[in-house]
């Protein structure tokens, strides 16, 4: 099975200096020769999301306003990375300045392309484990979220109920309730 | 909590008639009387994914390329939304249309935001069961894709090591797997 290939792309938008979107027309080469003279393509910041398990076994989540959710849902700890940030370095720094939290171990729920056909950026899912409490919330987002210290049982229902409201954040905690439902949790840890 | 409120907008870019995506520029009013003059607001069709288990068990998947996907992925059922059509039926279409597959029982997981910041349209999420083979397939995707009946030990796995890597892909099969795991499957089934 062959990919389609790139043959030429052009910016036809930018907001803010690109720092939030871009987009670019691109002309694509398919595997039978067709070509596709304008398939419009979507960059914006690669993100992470981490779901947070206390040492106490609670979940650290939020209640928060998004622009794009009708009142107010469920959340975890999320964020933009910085330019030329890891994935796991943006993940230990939201969670410090969202929550206040540290945590030493980490488990990597995988990197996924938020659409498949537009691009929209990467998603970084993250599980930690055994966080604890080490120093005042520092946050710098827009929105209004107070934080919320959940059991796993209170999460599950949540999420069946579909009251984490934004997509990645309903993925990240499915993924981490799953391995959290495995036997030998910690091995394969990063 | 307040959610902000969209004071103005206007269209900044449309993408052939903005039949895939429109560029919204919105002026939007938070809690605290600020103002944002240039909030970019990114409209793409709502789209469904399905994860389907036949009568025998088995997940029906595909393994295809995507333009915005490195290699192959794994992947699920899923498709945009006609204009005015409902999810559901949005759902039984696409099963039908790419696999020949029909299914009597189907349980809603859940409406997601793509981008709780920047729209990007709505996931609608759904898990098929006790699917049968109808009617030879009739795909007008633009990608090659092999469909393929994977165990769920299998589906398993291949989603722990990341093979869906589309992010509503993952979500559906995190979910439904979940789902499964509950002792009483059918009740609040739609």
């Amino acid at each position: 099975m062959e990919t389609w290939k790139t043959l030429a792309r052009t910016t036809i938008l930018q907001s803010k200096d690109g720092k939030y979107l871009t987009v670019e027309n691109h002309q694509v080469g398919l595997p039978d020769g067709q070509i596709i003279e304008d398939w419009a393509w979507l960059i914006t910041p690669d993100f992470i999301n981490v779901v947070v398990v206390t040492e106490t076994g609670e979940f650290l989540c939020f209640r928060q306003t998004k622009y794009a959710v009708q009142g107010t849902s469920l959340a975890i700890v999320g964020g933009y990375l910085e330019p030329g940030e890891e994935p796991l370095s943006a993940a230990q720094r939201e969670l410090l300045e969202e929550t206040g939290y540290t945590a030493p171990t980490w488990i990597n729920l995988g990197t996924y392309a938020v659409d498949g056909n537009r691009g929209c950026g990467q998603a970084h899912l993250f599980l930690a484990l055994d966080a604890r409490w080490t120093q005042p919330i520092n946050a710098d987002d827009l929105e209004e979220q107070a934080l919320l210290l959940l059991s796993r049982a209170e999460v599950e229902a949540a999420l069946a109920r579909g009251e984490f409201k934004v997509l990645p954040w309903s993925t990240a905690v499915a993924l981490a309730l799953l391995r959290l439902n495995q036997p030998i949790l910690n091995e394969g840890s990063t």
